[in-house]
């Protein structure tokens, strides 16, 4: 169980994210430089079960938005992500008790843990997502009916911005063309919630999951390959438990496409030994796999390409010819395959026209 | 002395308020409607000096923000501008006492009345321009150092944003694609102020002032022609005391250009009887006039294309080939021609080349 982000975990939930991430959600590296500094400063952030949050917790996200190409070349500052906070706190008249991440894929899972450290907050073992998805409405906060503004977005220039907007859909809307004019990648918050709403509408157990998840990849005194580990770490998971090696060789195959602030795309994996082929399509993050024309995996389950030998993830923008890789799935938290989840989070959100099968029951039909 | 806005003086003040909006500011014909109602239903409006205001009141600005041709379109709600007032009153943790116009020329007069009448609070007799102007920063509480932000705007769909920026041009530049996003005309507050620093930065006595201009030119008793009574009006006022007709003739060029959200262009002015011409330029508002190449009048003074016959001010958008027309020019306000609000204000943040030199010397020069 874990009960606080040290420097000893920090890498861990940095590698274990980046593989929720499913490819998109941008890279932690550089969110875990800023969080080992922030806790050798101001020492480890506890860390607290979605139960242990009392009703009239005032829990706060703390996120980046933007294009993950941008936020790879800005460093997130807490300053900034503190005036997101704090223009929303100040808005409602009442303070954050504790931080959670919106999405524990990428790098917004390590932003809540260094600005939980610079406000000696708890930070809570849950998040909005499970994974990671490209869009502000795409959370479970939202299908569990939390509202997603007020939303308030910061820049490095001082400025923020608080929107108060009747959906998700329409906070989007509104915020991505100032986050654009903004610099294209600014510090944001937003679903606040009290602890009861948290309660009702997080999916528990997704930060100490990505950390499990990291610890299992980098495990140096186990003989089983890294990619063996994986599997079993998501085997053991309450979640992820439907998880299999879908298909390896080598990337054979890329097309990207930036465009309205997405990464559109598809991926061609070929075996190295015979004519099989796993084809991918992707929007920052990967939606769904087929092999030899077979549906294999779709979202809201997850597709992670990983390194074939080192098993870590491998963003969408990092992908290349020639990499050998593995295809690897595994299924999303229930809270994500619900009737009224799937229309939020579900194939047909993102223009694809399969139905969402769980993954269990496609790798049945291959036997 | 005004002491209230009734359905008897309503009308007046539109007409003035189209007279000092010189050319921009929209119409304030459709505002008058709103505040022909809000008075008929809710009661006339107490009217409030500057020197009634306690130092501790708080002092709030209803206003519109867009394309003048939209909000044609688009008639005010007073309901959204409560939003925007209700949000930056939500924010800041305190409640307007007193509501401000931003501009008293052109339909931005209106508004804060009907909206007074809503609140049940007085309106002050000031504004911060005396004029019209393009532009949020252009106002005597930012050259007095009241910060434009925090901002808010909120559209008809019950959308609200608040920006909290570092300064007015970055709110202006914020605040623009986010206004076209909600459909080019939105509710606005902005500079919320306290009794004493709306003592110390508005421009007094510029309610009163459009009123008596207003009740001037559509006087029925008075066997003077309506310029004359123009006139006269004028020359008995504080500020626009050094005011003249300029030109008379009749429009025989008219070039106008829309972009960035403004209208840019030029009007000329032939004499019935000779050569003489007056050229005009405007964006938004009228901003030069120089007849046969002398310059006659200059931004800050304020320079109006009324109609010959009626002196009722003829807005931007109205101008016609072939209008019989009188051009109007009079002194600023002495708060707008301070070297620090030239800074803000003056011919160069137009991209003029021009200096400013007041009305009266330029005709002194005449003689």
């Amino acid at each position: 169980m874990v009960t606080a982000i040290t420097l000893d975990n920090i890498e861990h939930l940095a590698i274990g994210s980046s593989f929720l991430g499913t490819g998109g959600g941008g890279d932690p590296y550089l969110g875990s430089l800023l969080c080992r500094e922030a806790i050798a400063k101001l020492g480890p952030v506890r860390v607290i079960s979605v139960d242990e949050l009392s009703d009239d917790d005032n829990v706060f996200i703390a996120a980046a938005m933007g294009a993950p190409t941008v936020m790879i070349e800005k460093l997130f500052s807490i300053e900034d992500q503190h005036r997101a906070v704090e223009t929303l706190e100040r808005f409602l008249g009442r303070q954050a008790t504790a931080i959670i991440s919106a999405e524990i894929g990428g790098c917004n899972s390590m932003m809540p843990v260094a600005y939980a450290a610079m406000r000696g907050l708890p930070i809570v073992d849950g998040d909005g997502m499970g994974r990671a998805f490209p869009a502000l409405q795409m959370t479970s906060f939202n299908i569990e009916g939390v509202a997603c503004a007020p939303l308030t977005i910061a820049d490095e220039h001082g400025n923020s911005v608080l929107y108060q907007t009747t959906t998700g859909l329409k906070a989007e809307e509104l915020a991505r063309p100032v986050a654009a004019a903004m610099g294209a990648s600014v510090c944001m918050s937003c679903y606040p919630m009290t602890g009861a709403e948290a309660r009702r509408a997080a999916i528990p157990k997704t930060l100490s999951g990505a950390i499990g998840i990291g610890e299992a990849i980098s495990r140096s005194n186990d003989p089983r390959a890294p990619i063996d580990r994986l599997i079993a770490v998501l085997r053991a998971h309450d979640y992820y438990k439907d998880a299999e090696v879908i298909f390896r060789g080598k990337i054979t195959g890329l097309e990207r496409d930036t465009s309205k602030g997405w990464v559109f795309g598809s991926c061609t994996v070929s075996a190295m030994n015979g004519p099989e082929q796993a084809e991918l399509k992707f929007q920052n993050e990967n939606l769904i796999v087929t092999v030899d024309g077979r549906l294999r995996c779709i979202v809201p389950d997850l597709v992670t390409i990983v390194d074939a030998e080192t098993a870590h993830a491998i963003p969408t923008e990092r992908l290349a010819y020639g990499q050998r890789v593995a295809v690897v799935g595994c299924s999303a938290p229930p809270m994500l395959t619900t009737p009224r989840a799937l229309d939020v989070v579900g194939p047909a959100c993102f223009g694809l026209t399969e139905s969402y099968r769980p993954i269990a029951s496609l790798s049945k039909d291959m036997i």
